[in-house]
């Protein structure tokens, strides 16, 4: 993969990989950047540059065809690796991803959840193994796991993500507060609160132009 | 606010003012833009550049007051609006979601709940109202709701958007699959496996760069 390859167009390139995997599934065999765009919330000129920093074919006028470019994504981006992740808290949230199971026909095998509560795991069936926290690095390592979910309160998110990281875990995506990682390690914050800012910004701005 | 001000600049502005809040309530008095950057994960330099977007006083060699640049952040990105939003979908993470309490603090009111099961309104107790999804647009609209969190099934994702339109939404967390919009509905897709997948090409990324 072209190693220049900027976070953002990484992220919009994994956008667009799931969006053309949905359009595969529903037997689209056609789509234009233009729709692309729309769909993803971004111009179609940014989803043409995106695309052409792939090793792949160009469109043309009639469009990409969703399923051929959606493999030049994954081939371009390496995301043919099979990785193994974990879960760490398992209130409501870690509960709700532990039970999505669209991530095994993704290559991401979730091979373990964890919570400080024994009582909690006691409680839950799960077809995987649910561990106490303490056993987290020791777990991550043996089991070779590359990625985590956070899902902690917030006051165990860096005692946690301290453990994943002894564990030698590679990537987190955190939904609880920012913690610190030893570099090297991936952090994805995901937080609604912050997402309601990002829009409330937008929304704000979109209202001044239209005053304006 | 400056209106020129791109999406990545609120997106990482946004994060630090989650963050600075976070210090601000540790009682820290200062910080440098390293550890800032540290912190949400860019650099020293983007982070500099970022507030210096903001009309407000340079930090110098001595680092940022959190509380002092937090309110420079709100002032500049508008953040100061109260919102009301409601939750679309009332599974494990939209109760997740609903339970969530920090929202209030922060001029954000979850003030409806939403989902198609009736039964499922019934089991659920809560402080605020839970109403049948065809609800959705009259409701939106009667109580000036502008913010909404969509957590339903992927097959549901589309009728619900539209129903949130339908009653006037103007910003949609999207935790299910994409959906179309009208122009000026801003949408902000969260993805678990989204997360995971931007975390894959890093982490690949990264051990190209070690190995070379």
């Amino acid at each position: 993969m072209d190693r220049k390859l900027p976070l953002p167009s990484i992220e919009r390139l994994c956008a667009l990989y799931g969006l053309l995997q949905r359009l595969a599934r529903e037997g689209r065999l056609r789509i234009s950047s233009r729709e692309l765009g729309e769909l993803i919330g971004e111009t179609a000129d940014t989803v043409r540059k995106d695309i052409g920093r792939l090793q792949t074919g160009n469109a043309g006028s009639a469009g990409y065809e969703p399923e051929a470019l959606r493999q030049a994504i994954a081939r371009s981006l390496g995301l043919t690796a099979r990785r193994k992740a974990c879960i760490v808290g398992l209130g409501r949230l870690g509960q709700a991803i532990l039970q999505y199971t669209d991530f095994a026909g993704e290559g991401i095998e979730i091979c373990a959840g964890f919570d400080s509560d024994v009582n909690k795991l006691e409680l839950l069936s799960s077809g995987i193994p649910l561990l106490p926290s303490y056993r987290i690095a020791e777990y991550v390592r043996s089991e070779g796991i590359s990625l985590a979910v956070l899902a902690v309160p917030p006051q165990s998110a860096q005692g946690a993500a301290d453990r994943l990281c002894a564990g030698g875990i590679s990537g987190i995506v955190n939904f609880t507060t920012p913690v610190a990682v030893p570099q090297g390690v991936e952090v994805r914050m995901v937080s609604v609160l912050e997402e309601f800012r990002v829009l409330s910004v937008l929304i704000e701005h979109e209202a001044g132009q239209s005053r304006s």
